[in-house]
C-alpha cells in the first residue's frame, strides 16, 4: 500500500487505475482527502478491517478487487494452484468484518468466476472483468434504487438518516443517500437530519460531508436528539442502509438503527431501508442469526483521539444491531420496493 | 475566580471554605481534578453557564452560594439597597441556564430569606446560613431518596443511566446515582450501563468516573447502544435524574432521555426518575411549557478542540428534551416515591 497525494475529487470512494486499487481513506475524512493505493490483497483486507473503506456494498466491491489482486499476485500456473491461492485470499478477506453479507456475496461471486475458467490467464482476466462489473453494477443499482425510493419521499420531506449509506458506503451514489439524491435531483424540496453516529461518527464525518458537497440542506445532530426531533414534529421519515437483511425482513445495520426504528414507530413515522439485493441473506430465517461484530473498546472511551472516559471503566462496543421487521415500513432495492410481509416480498424480488 | 491546585479528593463538587465558594471544574474531568475558587457571584454565573458546575440540584446550590457572595460584595448599608443588589445578582444568576428549575427555586428561597431580615448584616448572615442549609438539605435529601429508591432495585439489577445525576450533579451523593449507591451499599449486586451522553459526554466523563471511584461495576456505552442492549435482555431498568418536572409528571432532562424512556417502554422495562421535590414545577400543567435551552453548535461539530464535521454543515443542539409522563414508571424523591397518576401524586408529596 502506498499513500497517494491529497487531491480533491468527486465522491468516488473506490477506483481501479493503472492495475491498482485506489481507496479514499474514510478514517481521514472530512479533514483530509487521502487516496491509498493497493496491489496486495492482504493490505486491502487490512483496510477493510480498519474501516478505511466501509459500508456493506463498498466492502463487497473492495473485496472483489482484492480477489482480482490476489489472482495477479499468485504465481500459480495451473487452475488447482490458483484456486488454492484464491481460497487463501478469500479466507483473509472474509475474516475482516462478519456482519455485512455483501462481503461474502462478492467473494463467492468472484470464486465462481474463477472456477468457470480453465486456464489461469483466462481466470485472471475474468476476475478483473468481474470486479469491475460488480463495481459498475453497484453504482447502476444504486441509481435505480434512488429512482424507486424517490417515489416514497414527498416534497418537503425532512429525512432522518443514521450512519453513512452514501456514495462512500457503496461503489458510488449511495443507497439511502442515493434515494435522497434522487429525490433532490427530481426537484423535491428535501431536508436531511444526520445522526452523528457514535462511536465512529460516520454521520458527522461522512454523511455530512457528502451532503454538504452536494448542496442538500443538512442538519447534524447528536444521536441523543433524534427522538426529541421526531416528537417535536420536525422529522417526516427515517431512511437508512443495511448490512444484512434476513428472510423475514429483520435488518442488521449500524448500531443505533434499532433505536431510530423504534422511535419512528412510536411517533407514527415511516422507517425505510435502502439496500441492494446483495444485502439479502435469505438463508437466515430471522435477524437473530446474524453475527454482530464487536470492536475495540477504545472507540468508545476516546473521541477523535482524545480519551474521554476514566481509566478502569468497562466498555461494550457492538458495531451493529438488528431491527425487527415489524418496525420496517419498506425495503427499497435496485429491483423495486418490498413491503411486509417480507418473507414473501423479499423472496419475490430475488427470484423476479 | 482563581484556579486552585490539582488535588485528589472525594466526590464533592461544591464546597464553602474560607469565605469562598469552591467548585470542582467538571469540564476538566475525568482527566484532571481542578478546583476553582470564587468570591464574585458574576464569575459563579459564568461557571454555571460554561457548565463548570452542572446538574439541576448542583446549579441550585451554586446559585445559592452565589447570592450569599453577592450580599457580601454589595456595599449597601440599608435593606432596600441590598435587596436591589440582590435582585441584580438574581437576574445574572437566573439568566445562565433556563431549563433546570432548581436554579430559580434556590434563587427565590434566598431572596425570601433576605426579605425576612431588617438589617443588612443580619441579611448577609442569614443568606450565608441559608446557602449552607440548601446545600446540606440537598445532600441529606439525596441520601433519603437513595433509601426510597433502593427498594425499587432488585438484587442482580442491570441499570441503564443517562447523563450524570450523581454526586457531581448535586450537593453530593447524587439523585439517580444516589439510588444506585444506596442499592449497592445495601449489598445488592447491581451493575450499571452508562450512556456516554453526547454532545458533552457527562456519562463518559462524569458518571463513569464517579462509579469507578465507588467500585460499582459499570459499562460505558455509546448512546446508540442502549436500545440494542435492552432488546438483548441485558438491561433490567432505566434510571435518570431530572431538570424540571411538570404537574402532570412530564420530565425535562438531558437530551436523549426521551429516547431511553421510549426504548424502555417498548422493551417492557421500568423507567425511573430520581429528583428532589425542588425539581417540581407544579405551576406548569405539562412539559410542553418547559423552556428548552439551545446551546452552541460547536458542541456537536467538535470534540476537545477537534473538528469532526465538515465546514458548512448546519447543527441542532437542544440541551434537554421532555419525556411524557406516560413513559415514567415512578418518580423517586426525598419525600417518597410518586406513581401515576402524577397530577395527584406529585401534589401530594409537595403538600405532605
Amino acid at each position: 500500500m502506498t499513500t497517494g497525494s491529497t487531491v480533491t475529487v468527486g465522491i468516488t470512494p473506490i477506483a481501479w487505475t493503472g492495475g491498482r486499487l485506489r481507496l479514499l481513506d474514510q478514517t481521514r475524512l472530512p479533514g483530509e482527502q487521502v487516496w491509498l493505493e493497493f496491489d496486495d490483497y492482504r493490505e486491502v483486507a487490512a483496510a477493510i478491517r480498519e474501516m478505511r473503506v466501509r459500508g456493506a456494498p463498498a466492502i463487497g466491491v473492495a473485496a472483489a478487487y482484492g480477489m482480482s489482486l490476489a489472482a495477479r499476485q499468485s504465481r500459480a500456473t495451473d487452475m488447482p494452484a490458483l484456486l488454492h491461492d484464491l481460497d487463501v485470499a478469500m479466507e483473509t478477506l472474509g475474516a475482516t468484518r462478519p456482519t455485512a453479507v455483501n462481503l461474502f456475496w462478492a467473494l463467492r461471486r468472484m470464486r465462481a468466476v474463477a472456477e468457470s475458467a480453465t486456464m489461469t490467464e483466462d481466470a485472471r482476466a475474468r476476475l478483473h472483468v468481474e470486479a469491475i462489473a460488480i463495481h459498475a453494477q453497484d453504482v447502476a443499482g444504486n441509481r435505480q434504487m434512488g429512482q424507486f425510493g424517490a417515489t416514497l419521499i414527498p416534497d418537503g420531506a425532512a429525512i432522518l438518516t443514521h450512519c453513512n449509506a452514501g456514495a462512500l458506503a457503496t461503489g458510488g451514489y449511495g443507497s439511502a443517500l442515493g434515494v435522497i439524491r434522487a429525490a433532490h435531483g427530481a426537484g423535491n424540496n428535501v431536508r436531511v437530519y444526520a445522526d452523528e453516529t457514535r462511536p465512529l461518527l460516520q454521520g458527522a464525518r461522512l454523511t455530512a460531508w457528502e451532503l454538504v458537497h452536494d448542496g442538500i440542506p443538512t442538519t447534524l445532530i447528536a444521536d441523543t436528539m433524534a427522538g426529541s426531533l421526531m416528537r417535536r414534529g420536525l422529522i417526516t421519515c427515517a431512511l437508512v442502509g443495511a448490512d444484512r437483511i434476513a428472510a423475514n425482513g429483520d435488518v442488521a445495520n449500524k448500531i443505533g438503527t434499532y433505536q431510530v426504528a423504534v422511535l419512528a414507530h412510536e411517533n407514527g413515522l415511516p422507517f425505510y431501508v435502502a439496500a441492494p439485493t446483495s444485502t439479502f441473506d435469505l438463508s437466515l430465517p430471522t435477524g437473530d442469526d446474524i453475527p454482530i461484530e464487536e470492536r475495540a473498546g477504545d472507540e468508545v472511551t476516546h473521541f477523535a483521539g482524545v480519551r474521554t472516559a476514566p481509566v478502569g471503566i468497562m466498555v461494550a462496543n457492538h458495531a451493529f444491531d438488528v431491527t425487527p421487521a415489524m418496525y420496517v415500513t419498506a425495503i427499497i432495492t435496485e429491483r423495486g420496493i418490498a413491503y411486509p410481509p417480507y418473507s414473501t416480498s423479499l423472496a419475490k424480488l430475488v427470484e423476479g
